[in-house]
């Protein structure tokens, strides 16, 4: 059988250069904490706050470099924490996404916060030898106390690591922890 | 196939008649907020501060009448919100529980959290038409973006309203609302 080791995303920041200059001022650069398992990607030292209608998260942890758009990436439990409508979207495709506020020392932006859904990262190579597709849907198996079989997994081949990322409120819905390993359900 | 109706848990309190006086005074007495689905029980107007080692919530809600123990029924990201360990467990059967502080208009004590294990409160006629006896596991289909098959769901037939229960990590991570309604899988 398949397997595939689970990442799990805790709400995060991508900005766009516009953003991190309105946000942090002219001039300045993330600083790196540590770096992820995507190639070129790192957590960045510098956090912001992000406000809601309702309520408000202190420190949210910005994910570098800059990118072409700023996104907000959030859990459902974050989502109605913060007083904001959820929206489900992959990555990167930000079409109807809620609104928040980004505070930063220097300034504050409006950005669109989405909940990601649920993906495989997988690499070129490993895609070849699975035959596996950018938009295939696949499933995990999960086992344990809240075993589980997670669907509609979208497949998204790149320059990536092979992994499957999950939000807090999936890892956590089924127990998994962080660099766990799971199966793939084959339909 | 067999549906059942889901109810979606947020984090609450339930309290012994010990604690509500130490937490609210000598004579206090509970009122009602509204009933919620298990015959008797309600939702109070009183709330009260849950602390863990890292942090709080400053209004978790209690549900009454009271019981023989107090327990904190949280979920997995509220555990790791309060900085404490999270501890699956069926409700009412405390024997591990992680500790949280409460704080009451009157005064605090030490309480026992745990997350509660999905379960299926199921009424005893309906139990005799599906055959179903207490601690049986059976699991449900969730269609939609965030499709999923939930397993490990604990059987509980008594005196109740035939639903399943899930925590708000689980509800949000295939996308539920509160009294959706779901099949039941047939292995």
């Amino acid at each position: 059988m398949k397997t595939v080791v689970v990442e799990v995303s805790a709400r995060h920041i991508h900005l766009s250069q516009k953003d991190l200059v309105k946000l942090f001022g002219k001039g300045f650069q993330l600083s790196k904490f540590k770096d992820i398992s995507q190639p070129g990607e790192f957590a960045a030292k510098e956090s912001l706050v992000v406000k809601g209608a309702r309520d408000y998260f202190p420190k949210v942890r910005i994910v570098g470099p800059v990118r072409k758009k700023t996104q907000v990436e959030l859990s459902m439990t974050d989502c109605y924490f913060l007083g904001i409508k959820p929206v489900l979207q992959l990555s990167g495709q930000v079409r109807k996404a809620s609104q928040v506020t980004l505070q930063g020392p220097r300034g504050q932006v409006l950005a669109q916060a989405i909940v990601a859904q649920r993906h495989l990262h997988i690499s070129r190579e490993q895609a070849k030898a699975w035959k596996y597709k950018t938009g295939k849907k696949i499933a995990i198996i999960v086992k344990g106390e809240r075993a589980a079989i997670l669907d509609n997994i979208i497949v998204r081949v790149g320059d990536y690591k092979t992994h499957v990322h999950l939000d807090t409120d999936e890892a956590n819905a089924v127990g998994l922890a962080h660099n766990q390993k799971v199966y793939i359900y084959e339909k």
